[in-house]
């Protein structure tokens, strides 16, 4: 399965005093890319949500290989890496134009009831969405 | 009345690549000022929202003479400006350790109900709180 | 002359507990709409700073009417609103699908020299990517 | 070696829909403390740059357990957890009053020269301000 790819526009704000893009933002991405990802696949917020389940953020690893400056039109693709019973774990990889990974970052998610009751066994609607693991990332 | 100084740390990742803190996070200091100051005159936003009410911003007006670097420890100033039937405003000037004022604000907050049934004439609580106007801004 | 208009999707972390986008994301919206509307009309901030000049904010002012929820696609639309001789105003409308305007704002730009000597009259190369003047607020 | 910590307050924007701190800003908090680390240790960011070095984020790990509310104190605890040739190990955990972690994190930076000419070996005065590794979390 072809991964898929999320455009980013480098917004000047998220640029620091380096003159490359603050570690911070790469977080804010992958979250928009974790939603974009799922709502390309069938599954839109708004409907896990009805369904009665929302997606907690338990961990994750990033690594930076080099920067990225203001005005560089960069890609995050995401892939599935793992599903497992109640949690499951995303791969993102900053690209250049050039298809050079300049970060990668692998995220584990707990599904979990909207009612506060707690973890849940992935359901039928989001493992759909997750497809086949294809990990972008060495484990 | 004096007025209340909020003491502001600038974050790295607030100023950009020009060098110095980026437009929109002096929003975001105003908005902990606003909250510090009511608290600091006896209200704390928990105890505002217990009571039934919020408050909303329908207007900012701001004005820069000077760019705050990295390091810098700066304050926000807080005032209040105006208290109207629904509304009143609140001044802002982010001072340097020289005192200099290198950026004044003025907002607009109308205080609403948290029931969502919309705008409420300020109650005794938050006016209390505000106290007798003071600005720091000409009008 | 038409207003050129921004695509902003909202990202999650622009909501704030209220439910809708946070006041500070304006201005980092304004922002990136600034830049798109000079380069939409033929000016790049790459060229503009090759050139010799920046812009630097010195006042905003900002209404708004109604919130942004998550999940809201919305448009920013730029006009510029006045021409002077070293500082000029772009207007701002924040629009949903059905045009209504939820918040508009006004920002004062004044021109500098990127050698640090300080403001500049307007050059041709910003005069011409500014067009004539069409504010979308009244004044 | 006692770890040191670094208050933080959580502010109101800092804190997304689902009502705790939006993830990425465990990272700007987290850039924080690194800095008055280093400073508490005697050793000022500026002091490092004015020797002719800077440190570059390349790797880090976070795991959540709990997340954090809107007018919650915290501390964010940071103690050196490794010392290599050209790049340290820094640990952070993110504690409530009641000394419970809500969150730990590793991140590893590499020290580079500031003239752009790529990695060096930690120098003495980085060296020094780093200490004996007393790491926070496990391996």
């Amino acid at each position: 399965m072809a991964s898929f790819e999320f455009p980013v526009r480098v917004r000047y704000h998220e640029v620091d005093a380096q003159g490359v893009v603050f570690n911070a933002w790469y977080l804010a991405w992958f979250d928009e890319a974790m939603t974009e990802f799922l709502e390309h696949r069938g599954l839109t917020y708004r409907a896990m949500l009805d369904a009665g389940y929302d997606v907690q953020l338990v961990h994750t690893e990033i690594d930076w290989r080099a920067g990225i400056g203001w005005g560089e039109d960069v890609v995050v693709a995401v892939s599935t890496a793992r599903i497992g019973t109640t949690s499951f774990d995303l791969d993102f990889a900053v690209r250049r134009g050039d298809d050079t990974a300049t970060c990668t970052a692998r995220t584990t998610y707990v599904v979990i009831a909207v009612d506060g009751s707690g973890k849940r066994e992935i359901p039928r609607l989001i493992e759909r969405a997750l497809g086949t693991p294809a990990p972008l990332r060495g484990t």
